[in-house]
Formats: structure tokens, sequence, C-alpha cells
């Protein structure tokens, strides 16, 4: 049969790893998906650095558009990132019948719903394996392992700089500038990391997740983003105490009121699998009505994990490329004319439990004046601990509440903070049992 | 579009749970499927239980052959068990070209090299995600989503009864029999334990996984499987001390020798994520060149969890029914054709760490005399620890070998079992890093 033959546009840190998986796992990948899979031709601004890369059979031009305007190529690989050119690029590939296997989150939840129309509309697949969690299979999974099952939540450490900084911050009690800096001398994470550790990146994931999960459409722009720049090591040392890990979760949850979907930081219980992923591994955990709660690990980034979801999609699209697109798996999931646009919660909505810590400065007071508070709320305390003392003015009222709506809670810390007994701000971080 | 008809054989626990979920989220898979997935006849030697479970709709049979025979019947799921009539059944769905999802884990291990040669011959499918770890979608991820990647080796928790009773001997220094007794009393284990607790349900679990992630044959036959009815709960706990959990695992292994295959108790470390999975839950570690190591996790078991999977590979099934064989998936994840007859590794080849157990007459003498044994062997030391006293007769001495082939290691026992100062056999399990 004749090989099939890839067009890669981007030719970094993942299009070299698609390159090397490609070529050195070439005769197990053909063994699999029962014809050669080609690196045919490769673009990138800087055509020496791809040379390198693909060797010397590959065709290599600076001009991506020249890889999606080729008659020859039949899968086109983006890897430029990114929501311009690389937009543009998709858009022409799919004019031109082409099928697409991008690694582009920003790309697929900001602009996913277009592409997926025009995708449908001409019959090509749009494949994405890899704009989630890296070589964490999680697309595939709840696209079709799943699919069986009435999805109602989703919970991911979905950002390993993050979650390799918030490792940090707990094993060493160093500050969120410290460890961001380490991560940064070891390479997981960027001069400019805002995109990672104020959730951008999480958000994207997540949006991409829950479309395909409940199928809506993908609406970035309702993702509710809280980072972790602002996150106290003695927070996450507290909330040990407590019996709880900090992880910069992205939840998405079906209710009867609307979809939630959101990323912060999140205590979870210490026992639970997830709250063990440690450094720079994500871990996605699902809860369905039938198979209950799955969870999937693995490297969420890096050039060989990344690559080898970018290839796993390649095999899929070649098994199918002559057949009836009737024979495909829904892009999204869900058949094109099933997806309905179920409202997403605001943030105020969203029903969670809280972690609250009070700096106190007249302790003999404060507790009867909070829990006076929260009571006239009807928010229910869990767990409340004292730390520090008054008499060196750190003595603080760290408290768990049960589960309550996130205004309720915020109208709650408005009157305590407004206390004589109480200085600067309140603390507030939410908290998830995730049972499941 | 006509609906695809279900052919339900065995209406039992995970039967019951199949119709079950076929009814209760029929509008979320046609969703996803594109079509509707109508339970259309059922077989089970008590009708009046399947009627209970499948409703007045569908036609009840006592005999299943009738379903296999069925012209309007368009896939069987076999959910009967055993090697017998399900065989026959299946056999006999084929040849009729009916395409077969099952979840019997002992058929497809020991039979499934000539069902699958059948199956390719008549371009069915035959499906089988259910036959591995319940409602965990590890043979999707091994077939499809590693597609790329050389896959080095698999580690599983894949029965649940038998880490069922580990994580109570360990958190509760229960004795095997003891916790036996408990997961009985909860449904956890039969009344005869024997297939899970002797290791031979995770023996056919991972034939099947080693099959598709290397390319090979089925071959059971040559699992080796040591079950945990012989671990005492003290050498759970002198693990522990020493910073190991055990675990029943199943372990497959691309050697430059060959394959190995094994099923046995194992020591591994604690801040190991899979260490950490307990009670009757299942896990997945897979270790790939380029997607690293990436875990699964769930419920290996139960009526909706199977079901789950079941139901999955009906929908997998469905938008392929009318496709060309050229576009689907290979069955056992390789081309038919590009099956390799790797040798099995026999157990004594197996290279490993150990954890030795050696009760003590003099203790004197029998360290310095161990420890010649073993350099003799060119055995080399990770750690030892001594136990008990001598005056009561409960000295003990535990140590954990750096890793050594088992052959070699038998030798240096049988020389320590010779030992004056030595009493009765030496305690020996093995111990796996799980480095990826």
């Amino acid at each position: 049969m004749k090989p099939i033959n890839i067009g890669l546009m981007g030719v970094g840190t993942v299009g070299g790893g698609t390159a090397t998986v490609l070529k050195r796992n070439a005769e197990e990948i053909s063994r699999r998906a029962g014809r050669r899979i080609r690196l045919f031709m490769a673009a990138n601004r800087d055509t020496e650095r791809a040379r390198e890369h693909v060797g010397p059979e590959v065709i290599v031009v600076d001009d991506a558009f020249q890889i999606v305007n080729h008659p020859e190529v039949d899968i086109v690989v983006e890897l430029i990132g990114g929501t311009t050119i690389a937009r543009d690029l998709v858009f022409k590939a799919i004019e031109n019948g082409k099928h697409v296997v991008t690694a582009n989150k920003k790309l697929i939840a900001e602009f996913g719903n277009e592409i997926f129309a025009r995708a449908q509309e001409k019959g090509v697949i749009v494949a994405f394996e890899a704009a989630v969690a890296g070589g964490v299979p999680i697309i595939k999974a709840l696209r079709e392992s799943l699919a069986a099952n009435r999805i109602e939540w989703i919970a991911g450490i979905i950002n390993g700089t993050a979650n390799y900084i918030l490792t940090e911050m707990r094993e060493k009690g160093a500050s969120f500038a410290d460890a961001l800096a380490d991560a940064q001398r070891l390479g997981y994470a960027e001069a400019d990391p805002t995109f990672d550790v104020e959730g951008h990146d999480a958000g994207h994931k997540l949006t991409i997740m829950a479309s395909i999960a409940f199928g809506i459409p993908m609406q970035f722009s309702k993702c509710y983003l809280e980072g972790i720049s602002q996150l106290s090591s003695k927070d996450i040392s507290y909330a040990e105490e407590l019996g709880y890990r900090v992880k910069l979760l992205g939840l998405t949850r079906r209710t009867d009121d609307g979809i939630e979907l959101r990323v912060h930081p999140t205590l979870i219980p210490e026992g639970r699998l997830i709250a063990n992923v440690n450094g720079v591994k994500n871990a996605v955990l699902v809860n369905c009505d039938a198979a209950g709660p799955t969870l999937y690990y693995g490297a969420g980034a890096g050039a060989l994990p990344t690559a080898s979801a970018v290839v796993a999609d390649i095999v899929d699209v070649t098994r199918l490329l002559a057949a009836d697109p009737e024979h495909h798996v829904p892009l999204m999931a869900f058949q094109p004319d099933q997806l309905r646009d179920l409202p997403i919660l605001p943030i105020d909505q969203v029903v969670s439990s809280y972690y609250l810590r009070i700096q106190a400065i007249d302790r003999a007071g404060v507790l009867a004046n909070i829990t006076r508070i929260l009571a006239e709320d009807a928010i229910s305390i869990e767990a409340v601990i004292q730390k520090g003392s008054i008499h060196d003015g750190a003595a603080e009222v760290v408290i768990l509440t049960h589960r309550v709506k996130e205004m309720d809670v915020n109208h709650a810390i408005e009157a305590i903070e407004a206390l004589d007994s109480v200085a600067g701000p309140v603390v507030r971080l939410r908290m998830e049992e995730l049972n499941a």
C-alpha cells in the first residue's frame, strides 16, 4: 500500500520529537497501522534547524502554506502554536480536504467550534489528543472509552509547571517566587510564566475536555481562571496539617443549573490518588455514572510524550483515510447535531467547600464573631484551627467550611474583613473532596 | 438510521449491568454513536431473571444459539464466561458474520489466537476491552493511544480481590485467611477464591495485555503464576519498614532474551503512585519509549464498570459496522501478519531484585555465612535488617538484593537453607523498582 505522507508544520520541541518518533519507531508503527507513515515534508522558519531534525530525504520549506497546498500531503500536522498563522493554516488545510493533527490547545479551545464545523463540511478529521495533557491519552478516553457513560465531573492536574511549583512549595516550604525560579532554571517554566501559573493553559485544556465530555461547544471565554502566583507556602502547610494537598485543578462538573468550568488552586484530601501526583506530571480524574472514577496519569508535556499523542492521532487518521466520514469518531465526541448549549455557571454560583485563613488582632472576640457571621450566612464549619500568638501579631484562625455557594462565602468574608478584630484580607481557597 | 440490534448472551451481573447502561444512557450513547443502539435479544438459562433485567420489549430466549443465528442481530455480546459454550457461541457468531463483544478474559487468553484468525477471515470485529481491568480502558490505550511507541513493560494491579486482601493485611495486620474471609463476606471474593488469589485471573489479563503491547500471540500457558495465599502479614510489615508495599502484580517486559510474563506478589517502592492503589481498585502502569510512564486506574470489576467497557466496544463496533475491514483497528493491535513469535522467558531466567527472610538459629555466625553465599553467587545486597531475638527463637534476617537472575538467587537460597544456623525455608519475594 502507498505510504501516508505527513506534512509537519513547525519543527520546534514537539515537531522535532514527532520527527524522531516517526523515524525511530517506523517499523513498530507500520506493524500497527498496516502501512508506512512517512514524514514527507516539513516547514520551519529556520529551515536548517528543521533539516537537522528530519534528515535528508524530507522536503523542507520555510513557508507552511506550501504544505497545506501540496497535493501529495495526506495529513497535516500543526505544531506551530498560537492562533494567528496556525489558524490560517488549519483552515486552509481543511479547505483543501486534508486531515489535520494538532497539539494546539489554544487554537482548539478558542476556535474549535468553527474549525470542527468546517472540518465536518469537508468530511475531514481534526485530531487533537496532544492538545491536552501531552502523553496522557485523555481525549480518546473521554471520547471513546467512556462513550457508554454520563460523565459527571472531571478534575485534572493539567499544568506541569504549576504542579512542579506546588510540589516544591510543599516539600521544601519554598515561596512561590523561589519555586518558580527553580522551575525556570530546570526548563519547566518559561521566562514569562504567566500562561502556566495563572491558569490560562489549564483553562484551555479544561475547556476542551468539558466540551467533549458533556457535548457542549468550546467556550473558553467563560472559563474561570485563578492561578497560583498569590499562593503562600503557609497555606500549603496549614492545608497539609489538616490532611489536604493544594493542587492547581481544572474542574468541570455537570450540575442542574449548568456546567462548572473553573481552574484554581484547590485543597484535596491527601489520601486521594490524584493528591499524590507530584512534580511536572499530569493526571486527570473522571467520574462517570457507570465506570465510576477512572484516572489517567503521565507526562503532560515534553517532546516525546507529546509526539506520542501526535503520532497516535496520525495512526488513527491513517486507518480512516479512505473511509466514509460516517465511520469517523465524531470530532467532538458527540455527533455535530447533538451538541447542547448548556449554560456555564458563573463562579459565584458554584458550590464548593472553602479554606479560610483570617488574621486576628484580638483573639478573645474574634472566633465568636467569625462563627456568628458564618452562621448568619448558613455556612457550617467542618474544622477550625488557631495558629500563632496574638502577642507577636501572628494570630490566625483557619476554618474549613462545608459546601456552600461561592456568593454566600464571599458575603461572609466581606463581613469578616469588616470586623475590628480582623486585619487584612481573608485568604480563601476552594476545597474539593473529589468523592466518587 | 436503522438502530443497531444487540444480542446479549448471559444476563448475570455484567449482563444485567449492560442492559442497565444501554437503557439508562440510551440518549447519551446515541448522541455519541450517531444511531440508536437497542438491546434486541437476550439469552439466559433463567429467562425470568433475564426478563427482569431487560424489560418487556426485548426478545428473551434460553438458548444463546438463537442469538448468534438470528438474522436481525448485528452485534453479539458474550457475557457467559468460561471456555466451553461461550467458545462455541463466539465461533458460531463469527462464522455467521456477526461482530462480537466479550468480557471473557479466559476465552481470549486461552483461545484468542484462533478466535482472531477466524474473525480476520470473516472480516468481523472481536472486541474485548471489558476482559481486562473492567472499567479501566487499558486495551484501547495499549492498542490505539500508545500506537506510536515501543512499549517496554507493563505492571498491573489487575485483580481487585487480591488487592483488597493485601490492603487489609497491610492496614490491619490481618492474616491472609482473615482478610480473605472479610473479602468473601463483602462479596469481593468467591466461595472458591483460587482463581483470584492464585493469580490465574491476573495471568489471563496479563497475557492479553502482553499480546497487544508487543505484537505476540496469546500464550497463557507460558505465564508464570504465583498467588498470595502463602503470604505472611509479617513480610508485608517488614516490607513496609523498608519503604515498600506488597502488591500482586502482573508484569510483562520486553528483554533481549524474550518476553517476561509473570504474576506474583511484588515489593514496590511506596512512593510510586501504583503502590498507593488500594482496596478492590485496579491500575495498570505502562512504560513506553516515547510517552514514558502512563498509568490507568479505576474499578476493575463490578456490574456497571464492566458494562461501561462492554458498551464502549459496542459503540466502537457500531461506527465501523458497514466499513471496509481495512479501516478496522487491528484486533490484536498489530496487523495479523505482523505478529512475532518472541519467546516467553522461563521464570528462572528472569532478572529481578529479591526480598529474602531467613530464620536464624544461631545469629552469631549466620550473617557472615549468608553474605558469603550471596557473594559467591555474585548477588549484591541493597539492605539488611535483623528482627526479633535469638533467645526466643524468633531471630530473623531480612535481605534486599540488587538485580540478579532468578536461577542464581534460587541457587543461593538452597545453600542458605542448608546452613546449620538457619531453620526452615527461606521466604523469597520479588521486588521491582518500576523505574520509568
